[in-house]
């Protein structure tokens, strides 16, 4: 299979998926330069660990066709080698509880992203189900100075409104949002306001745009066009360098995984997250997006939308790089 | 010697001393009842479990004058006993980070009281430290609810305004703030606004007067004087059955602890918690109040205030065993 893009750098900046090597030939054939792969959401420090120690046995056992990267040299390394290159990261601040210190020592292992919050409060943040948001907490300001120093992206997905601005007033380094919608796509708890938008922009952030049917517009019935139109219509209010892909895939899952992302162990009861109707099954993928490698997809529905050649390569890679450079190197 | 109050039930409702032989002895020979010990500050899941295996080390080593108490009836039995009743509490929810399944593990390990924050933000509530207060977040009510079935206490000592009346609102019994004093006596973050304390009292919640010095008028110069006319005035204010004694005694340590207390592992920088001269050293103790059996004193001063003999009997200890009555068996 020829693959048009297989010159370009193309970046999923979010993955969680029940990885095999099915999967990962996927991302490999698709031409996938980096994925950014979710190792934890509610594990604790030893878990984390564990988590991490199972990501680099599965890198060495495909080494033909993935590497690990903690920066970007790494990611154009791994290109040249016709790898995918796989950058770690945490979807919550669970790991490091209320320790400055653990920030280091999961840098060490590779830690590249890690979201302050995930849904719910932390330490840290508040996240976007809570009722109040009383912004970035004191310890939170000390976090966002050394994941600043060490060069680890702070990740404000899953956070909310006021945590997110004041992560983006406080951080000296571009903050992002890795994966979400513009809240005047599809109305949901996870999608950002215009004016976090802005100023996310205005202090060089970045958004990846997510295919997870409950961020869209249309659930899993979202058609590309309408995807794309936003994405121009988003173009038009932060320019298009702040603007990337990250798909939010979760692949291969059993349905106890959905309740276990929802749920962790947090509550006795069960909490449905943003499924409406109180579904504990994983929402269908669009089906234009079921798999990694249908990112070209996506890039043939932006040139389609009149999006040009150039910005459409900016959005499924190239951008996420530059703000890679901004903040990882 | 002597001691007149040794027919009555005398409860100190918080003390993180550097213990040893002596000091119990003290707590022995003073004729205390029971203290609600600290266990940790900002210590994890397994550091927490350490702590608690130390203390049960401790109780056995002492066996002859302490002895655990899980319940009333153990503090009762201990007094017939002639022993110290010890019961168990953490200063922060640090040790069961964002798992609502630890807190049964930790009420078989005897804990019977648990602060929702230790000045900073939790994945519970907000500490009082902090700027903003989001209140009682969404796993912190499915902690009030356990804590609740359980039988743990809740303690809002710590804790941010909204976090206390979130919690007091919440919980379906009464809560406790173990150690502080009202802000009319002193002005201190940590000591509590009447609007606070009448929701507390109105819900049969509890106040344990604190003797640490930042929280007293006057500092460690405190007269008892005034200290027996702010509780004549509380009493006014809510009534005498929601008034205790919580010494928040500190004693034996060397400097480095409080500068622990004040740190933990949240933040690389210095924090001077209550000092406003920047002191990493601990405060005097008032000279009236300087170990655990000058409870007796306390006594004194309520009675020569013009108290009466019934209602200090109740503050210096049996106020605090009703409340328990309520809470924990």
């Amino acid at each position: 299979m020829k693959n048009p893009l297989k010159n370009h750098i193309l970046i999923d900046g979010l993955q969680y998926c029940n990885w095999n090597r099915k999967i990962l030939e996927d991302l490999w054939q698709g031409g996938l330069t980096a994925v950014h792969v979710t190792i934890v959401y509610w594990e604790d420090t030893e878990e984390a660990i564990k988590k991490i120690k199972e990501w680099q046995i599965r890198i060495k056992e495909n080494k033909d066709i993935i590497s690990h990267a903690k920066n970007t040299d790494d990611i154009i390394k791994a290109k040249k080698n016709n790898k995918v290159a796989i950058i770690f990261g945490f979807q919550n601040s669970a790991p490091i509880g209320n320790n400055i210190f653990l920030l280091e020592k999961f840098y060490s292992l590779g830690l590249r992203f890690m979201q302050l919050t995930y849904n719910n409060q932390t330490a840290i943040g508040v996240g976007c189900f809570e009722s109040l948001d009383s912004g970035i907490s004191r310890f939170g300001h000390q976090v966002i100075e050394e994941m600043n120093n060490l060069g680890i992206i702070i990740d404000l997905s899953h956070a909310g409104k006021k945590t997110c601005l004041d992560a983006i007033k406080i951080s000296k380094k571009p903050v992002a949002i890795s994966h979400a919608n513009p809240l005047f796509f599809h109305k949901s708890k996870r999608n950002i306001e215009n004016d976090v938008l802005k100023k996310l922009s205005n202090k060089n952030g970045f958004i990846g745009l997510s295919l997870y049917p409950y961020h869209l517009k249309n659930h899993s019935k979202c058609k590309i066009e309408d995807f794309c139109q936003m994405v121009k219509n988003l173009i038009n209010l932060i320019g298009v360098e702040s603007i990337g892909i990250g798909s939010d895939l979760c692949s291969n899952w059993k349905d106890d995984v959905v309740v276990w992302m929802r749920n962790g162990k947090w509550t006795k009861q069960l909490d449905y997250g943003e499924s409406k109707n109180k579904s504990n099954k994983w929402p269908d993928q669009p089906k234009w997006f079921k798999k990694g490698s249908d990112i070209i997809n996506i890039y043939n529905g932006l040139i389609k939308s009149g999006i040009s050649e150039k910005n459409a390569v900016k959005i499924i890679g190239s951008n996420w790089l530059n703000f890679m450079k901004n903040t990882i190197d």
